[in-house]
């Protein structure tokens, strides 16, 4: 019998349940503030952004979910996902870790982010919700709602960044094909896109201008509510299915990781590998366990960027977040990480980041795409540039393992695969690729505009 | 519980052994000839090209052919892969019939192809060959043999369609991520890409072309042999991993096709469905199956070309295969599946239409990007151009059960995604798709260039 490369679940071992680690953090967040008053949000003021349900789970204190019936039907389109053992890549690094890697690009996007694209768009169709209005920067998180909202017969409008919707169609197209109408943002359709356009009309866009036009379309319209991909702590639950799984096939190899490793942009795909196992460190069972997120040295929010308030859109409509930030209004250089150029970060992470129960890295994307396609390489799968950033760890990881003579267990988060990146791959392997050292000044600038929170 | 809409198979139920229809067959295949003496080919004449085992598997007579462990090993990276219920798209339709589908899409290079690349590369590597050289038109071969030959450690040149080259590169940086040396093709490597290149130094090349430098560059070098991804009764040998697997999991859910939908180019992909059931049909206990083969009007081999002995590329130089050809000459035109461009045909395919065993129709490719769609709406998945092919006639069978109130089970090869197609979505959904009505004076004039056979 060959080697279990590959570990599998069947339909009948995907969890039925997210885990929320509200209840089991340390110590609680700090509350969401409203943007104008300054006050703990209430329910009543996220209303017009979000169904119920989702605004009761965004502060639930049930350790246990379940996964509705709807949401578990789509999910079997693609789910349980599998989880390899990377031997191939061991080898060829001649370590004596053993790398695990939980693969999420056999969901029909090619990432993640369907988990949670499902679970909203049918939180919304349940509440008689019409419309859903989302933003896009290279189109990952657009393309999931456009599948998700099409499962459940929603319309869905996306404000795609200008310059990704007119240099990188593909996944518009992705959209467009699922149904969603896609418009290059600012535009002329919402109150902040015309504000922009007036002030500068050959604007390229950024994902904090799309965020406020679809922040702003959702509150002006009563049949439309707005859907986001990250960073909220209901996103971030809805991706725990993806390691509550990892956790059922690590048991299966007879295996429990030593450290787990992945990317973070908004921080929902490496929380909803890590959250069900960090769960064991709380409760005191796998004391030494180490979660190393990786984040790009171009947009380095918690290796660089001080724990504040802020919004979450560069108009500063949206709760204000206690996050690491690199404030609102930061742009970050033009990396082929698209997923991870983001000025804030989901406030679970940062919170256990400064609870020191998780670490922190940064990377320059050309040792990552040098780590990509070395992966590739040994493995087959080609990772997505995000996660590529993992890769890159992992290996930093095992060669250690392999100076220390020890067996690590290091679990990665491949959240996708990189079909569509090839242009940043075709960079790497020409010599075109720069690495972005970021000014200290440029970062301070930014964080000049920081709220003043009491 | 829910429905079971994915089928999986585990890894220790994934096929050990290829099926050979060679020996089933009601009446044996026509010889293969040699191009200068018109005489049956012998194994010392196809040895410069192709190592002994694949040369014995092209002709034997074993009805189970043993996977090397070496072959499963890779394989398990993304084998077995699953069985869908597309009940999403029979609510759509409204139809009783039951549809399935196969899905090949998870595989890392997106497609079918591999399952062939991986086994040719493993007897080229057991026989000491250091080198393989092939031909790609947009790439999807080209990178299934980079990621082949990359696992076993053998260099591998690809001569890729030049227009491909330049207007398509994704595929193209997918074989160079996995290690292949790609050069487009007509190129100054080959004797016969110069002397294309001096009649017409603007030649955007052809699959014909790029099959007579990859040829050629393996009758030259030693150390290299020649590897083809369709057409050949060993591919379709190796293929058959796919029908095996569907045939066990149709057996889980209790059901057998009435029909069976498939798109042909050289007609690998669906012969690997197909044949594991065509057996039964041959051995009498499934008379009634309909296997129905689907070509694009615009390269309609088998329902518009004779069958004749004709070459497989353009300069004439492999052996001549008995087979239903528009002629080596004839240049299809720039349909979007690029898999389905091909003036020839697998002979078993051809044989077997030639006995009556098998049915062919063509479509044109708006209807067929209308069913893609359709089918990417209901299913989520976004098949290639290629199967779209198939899901078409699907779509059309399932609603001719809607009108007899029939539930038949119908099963669909879907082949590989669409992820690296979407600029054909683009081209569909903005109504730029045109459909090619083949003037019936462009086949009679490739025709005329059949080789002359005794």
């Amino acid at each position: 019998m060959a080697k279990p490369y590959k570990i599998e679940l069947g339909e009948r071992e995907m969890p039925t349940r997210w885990y929320n680690v509200l209840p089991d953090l340390p110590e609680p967040l700090p509350p969401v503030l409203h943007p104008a008053t300054g006050k703990p949000v209430t329910p009543d003021d996220l209303a017009p952004l979000f169904p119920m349900a989702l605004i009761e789970q965004e502060v639930s204190q049930e350790r246990w979910i379940d996964i509705p019936e709807e949401v578990q039907e789509v999910y079997r389109l693609w789910r349980p996902t599998p989880l390899f053992r990377a031997e191939r890549l061991e080898k060829a690094l001649d370590t004596p870790a053993k790398i695990y890697y939980k693969y999420e690009g056999v969901s029909p996007a090619g990432s993640h982010k369907p988990n949670t694209a499902v679970a909203q768009a049918y939180y919304n169709k349940k509440e008689g919700v019409k419309r859903l209005a989302t933003e896009t920067g290279a189109g990952q998180w657009g393309s999931a709602l456009a599948l998700g909202g099409n499962f459940f017969g929603l319309e869905c409008k996306v404000y795609m960044v200008k310059v990704s919707y007119y240099q990188k169609p593909y996944r518009r197209v992705l959209m467009e094909t699922w149904g969603a109408k896609v418009i290059p943002s600012p535009s002329e359709d919402t109150e902040a896109g015309r504000q922009v356009l007036k002030e500068d009309p050959e604007c390229p866009g950024s994902l904090g201008i799309a965020i406020s036009e679809a922040v702003e379309d959702a509150m002006k319209r009563d049949d439309t509510k707005y859907s986001l991909g990250s960073v909220l702590n209901h996103v971030l639950l809805h991706q725990t299915v993806v390691g509550l799984e990892a956790k059922k096939q690590l048991e299966i190899a007879g295996d429990y990781p030593d450290i787990i490793v992945g990317c973070i942009g908004g921080g929902s795909n490496f929380a909803g590998l890590f959250l069900p196992f960090i769960k064991d460190k709380f409760e005191g069972t796998k004391k030494d366990l180490r979660v190393v997120c990786v984040e790009p040295e171009a947009c380095p929010t918690l290796t660089r960027g001080p724990y504040a308030y802020d919004y979450g859109d560069e108009a500063g409509l949206t709760p204000l977040l206690k996050m690491y930030t690199l404030g609102h209004t930061f742009v970050p250089p033009p990396i082929h990480a698209g997923g991870l150029r983001y000025h804030g970060m989901a406030p679970i992470i940062c919170h256990l980041y400064r609870l020191r129960e998780i670490e922190v890295v940064a990377r320059h994307q050309r040792a990552v795409f040098e780590a990509a396609v070395q992966f590739a390489k040994a493995e087959g799968y080609i990772p997505a540039p995000e996660p590529s950033h993992a890769v890159r760890v992992v290996i930093e990881e095992a060669l250690k393992c392999r100076e220390t003579r020890e067996s690590k267990v290091i679990l990665l988060a491949l959240s996708g695969h990189g079909h569509f990146d090839l242009a940043a791959y075709d960079a790497y392997l020409t010599g075109k690729l720069e690495d972005y050292e970021l000014p200290k000044e440029k970062i301070e600038e930014a964080l000049k505009h920081l709220p003043k929170v009491e």
